[in-house]
């Protein structure tokens, strides 16, 4: 039976890419499309891509109005926004796939201490983290998720089969993140211009400023059994699209090139979107754009004691809209990859 | 009922394309593959990105064989190679959809003249120019289609509206076109690498030099009913995809921008992939970006006696591969627009 | 003898880059720069490229007290702003060259239509338009110049002498330009986010809305010595600098490829800044980046009675600060190409 | 007095960029410049952004021949075929820059296992590795210099000063390299074509499989007195110039930020060509787009026990023909910076 489902916040780059993803997908139907700067507009005219494609104008957010309409909402609001809008659908008994930080923590401290307080704080008990391959079985029937951020899924599916087989050790872990620009948003800023990006490239917010690292520890330690950190740096790089990341850790003992792969073989055989390339490939950006693979790699540098996973995918589709489907997929029994299924778009 | 069907170049970008956009299709059902590069090899080895994809290995080509196993060809080969492996498909019955040159004219001695020898001109009396919006009538049932090439269809689609209807001289239009680097293929070149192209842009073969120029004129012509002459100055500006193009020409009498526009939309009041845009807006390459969809838009400037058309298009989509599978459509009496519907992605 | 020199407006592009080649001139000795923006900040913690390059604080403007301490200023500021802030200078006795649209017009009225009413039209009189290729020998000993807009420069170069030279028709001239970004200065805006130009593409103001329409025909006209009618039609493409020119105009009589060559040829003989390319080669952006150069080509489409010229230049050098440092070059008795030969960036 | 000089391997990247500056510079004067592929060609002809800025043409490589002309040689050839090159040059007393890998390794076994048998082995021990902020005293006046690798240079300048204070452990340092595609020379190979890179980024060649991983070792090895190891891993990224380097690196003891930054201060406080950022700003390759700079910054993740060293250099300047220059002033006794101080093209 058709989910009818809304999506708030559908004028980013966020919603926009659930648009594009919910138009290919046969059990999705689209009735609601909010956006404060476009309420009214309709959305052919405000997205020249999307004319002849979806008949629907943007309203305002009013989940109140809307909740009756719709079984599903994907909410890609600001934090703290999202959470507001989250608890009007979810008393209304809407279910939520929710792409915000908001419902991704376990812990309100650990939330508070990056986002600021949050706003509906007894919803938490019934999040669940949204990252299939980690949590498929609570997903399933899940009434509201927290789906992933884009870089700490880039991390947590080449690290965490490591840390459940008690392979690599917990402290000295370092993630070196290379983001596509789109995963600032549509953020009107100097920093973002074209002009300011071409032929640039920069980390930020590095060691333990970015808050996209509580939300991988939080993730990597309930894998591990035991506190897990990192050192997480993220970088800038003059594409629109995709996050490569390079996780360097340290093997508890002896861990071979061929032991690492098989780890990663042995973790994602049966998973769809998890694709672990030949021995001695290295993850591209290409081979994932605008599709909800993650591309990963493992090689060992024994010598120096380092694993070194590396991983590629898209930040707009795995690391948010094609995961957020991927969890609604869970959410209403289809079959996990409906709708998702597209191929990369080469060159 | 579904059609099997051959991609004959199937390792170049066309090649690659017709493969992501018949994944899509409903109907259509890849049964052989061809590169002569890479015989042999299963194709998610030789791209990543069609990893799970796609379950089959490129084969050397050799159309007797593979012409009893398909109903229907693409065929995405250099000129004049492309014409020989046409008339093996063609005299086993095998229909076919041809993305060369080899079947765009009607006159050898035009063709001769750019290309060099026809290899089938025996073919060339049952060949109808793939383009769907000029000649969709007699596609029906074709059962060999010379696709239009790129720049011509970023032209056709704007310009033949204006001369069907008279209402545009003959002589001394303009065409300036820009062009994404994909439209040179994968051709490993000097002047085609990254650190060549970034940050750069040119004009090339300008005026009466380049092949596409007399494609052009002759579907001008015929659509005027006279002979009708182009200047075309082709350019490189650096983005992978799309062809912007600015057709100049002059009104044989007054031409408001109002009629001009209604020109435009009479013509393609109930086209799926030529969408006239609203007054005053100009088309951009990110909105048509992986789509079959030709955005189109006509100004004029009144005292310098000047109609000025703008189009924009994917030249991998409706410029090469989509336009193909539309063509084939119509050939197999499919819905036109089946499996050609995807949403450009944005950003 | 040495020059001091402010610089207003020195935070945006053009201001930079008027820095940049002032520290590469033995004459120029930059005393003041002007940032509303930027006030109070060394220039090196605004922008680290310039850490230990050059060790001034940028200052509000305030012409007045900046005036006796310097001998020229390079004025880079909104039109308007520009023009109060020059008739203080003036007044003060300080040269002027302006990169503003405010001295380029000798109509006030043609002014006022586009920018609004003129702030300072008593000292349009004294004001030389800034192209030193056309205007070098009033330029010498000004004390006020109207630096020549980016695209008038890229269209004025080529067509000038088929203008004078009276080989050309004055209707129905077409300027078709590609832009680098940077053309639209360091503006904060939704449209030049990375992510909305990367990959992307489009004309804008296509005919006669663009503002530097009326400028080329002020000079066209100027040249011809009667009326001349541009359609104009500027385009974006993902480069940071440059701009690429075709323009294409209609022969009064027969004009051969090889006529249409000499015709640069003879012109630009002797110009160090305007290289006329050997025949069949097209100019490109790579070949001019960073410098003050601006390449030129002819090429007939006799049969179609079309003349195509092509142009390459550096809208931020040739189009802005370069060409004022040439003008303040002539304005000082200075050698013309004094600090502006530097090689382009390659690759 | 004025220095004779010619560039060997003229045409590649390194070579004309070593001509770019050496145009700017008051200094050396270029005689001769050799080409294979362009002997013969005016290099105006080959390289339209050089039209007019040097009068000479490309000849074949004859060291003989050349030699007694010149006082200096810069070698850009590839390895092996510059060290055949430079032992001719050398016998007839010229002194020689090199830009290749054959003079930076003291361990002929080293340079074997990576490079192949070296073809000069004799030379070995007159050759100075040729980074000045690491070994001035004995680039003074030396003859023989093999100028540091791009990456190598990019790691060592915000390593080696925590090494030689003995603050950092040696091993498990980690280096994470983002390159621009410069890098690979002017390769022409399907890898590198505009189309595959756009938009796109990988790791290659990761832990200890890239030859620049053991010319670190080297150097960082003398610097610590004792046996350094380094897992390597180079990206490339979509710029052409450019690279951003981590270093992830062990504390032997606590070492908090302030005093991270306070030993690179104490270790640059006097070099021109290192930047050392104010505390909290990170590396960008716009900074240093085209200039002798290398930008370096430290961080430090004190729960996590790691130092986090970024740096930001030009491949083509600082990482090459720059370098080579600032190590050839050193040799002639010239001031160190001479002709390398322009500014960074902004943006």
């Amino acid at each position: 039976m058709t989910t009818r489902v809304a999506v708030f916040g559908a004028s980013g780059y966020a919603g926009l890419e659930l648009l594009r993803l919910l138009l290919q997908h046969p059990e999705f139907e689209i009735v609601a499309i909010t956006s404060e700067q476009r309420a009214g507009q309709p959305v052919g005219d405000a997205f020249p891509a999307l004319r002849g494609q979806l008949e629907l104008c943007f309203q305002a957010s009013d989940p109140d109005a809307i909740a009756p309409k719709v079984d599903l909402a994907f909410t890609a609001l600001p934090h703290s926004a999202s959470a507001r809008t989250v608890a009007v659908l979810r008393r209304a008994g809407v279910k939520v796939a929710d792409l915000s930080a908001d419902f991704r923590f376990s812990e309100p401290a650990v939330y508070a201490s990056w986002y600021g307080e949050h706003a509906a704080p007894e919803l938490l008990g019934q999040a669940v983290y949204g990252l299939p391959e980690l949590h498929r079985e609570a997903l399933k029937g899940a009434e509201l998720v927290g789906c992933a951020g884009c870089y700490p899924t880039s991390v947590l599916l080449p690290l965490v089969p490591f840390l459940r087989a008690g392979r690599v050790g917990n402290r000295g872990i370092i993630v070196d993140s290379k983001s596509g620009i789109s995963g600032a948003g549509r953020k009107v800023d100097g920093a973002y211009l074209f002009t300011e990006l071409d032929g640039n490239g920069r980390a930020y917010k590095p060691g333990r400023e970015h808050r996209h690292g509580p939300e991988m520890e939080q993730e990597a330690t309930r894998a591990a059994g035991e506190d897990v950190m990192l050192s997480f740096v993220p970088h800038l790089i003059p594409v629109t699209r995709g996050i490569l990341t390079s996780v360097y850790c340290r093997p508890k003992s002896g861990l071979s090139a061929a032991e690492a792969n098989s780890v990663l073989d042995r973790a994602y055989a049966n998973e769809t979107f998890v694709r672990v390339l030949p021995v001695g490939e290295t993850p591209n950006l290409a081979a994932v754009r605008g599709t909800n693979f993650c591309d990963v790699a493992a090689f060992v540098d024994e010598p120096n004691g380092t694993l070194i996973l590396l991983s590629a995918l898209d930040n707009l589709v795995k690391g948010a809209s094609g995961q957020a489907i991927q969890c609604a997929n869970l959410m209403q029994g289809y079959s996990e990859s409906q709708g998702l299924l597209g191929t990369a778009l080469l060159p």
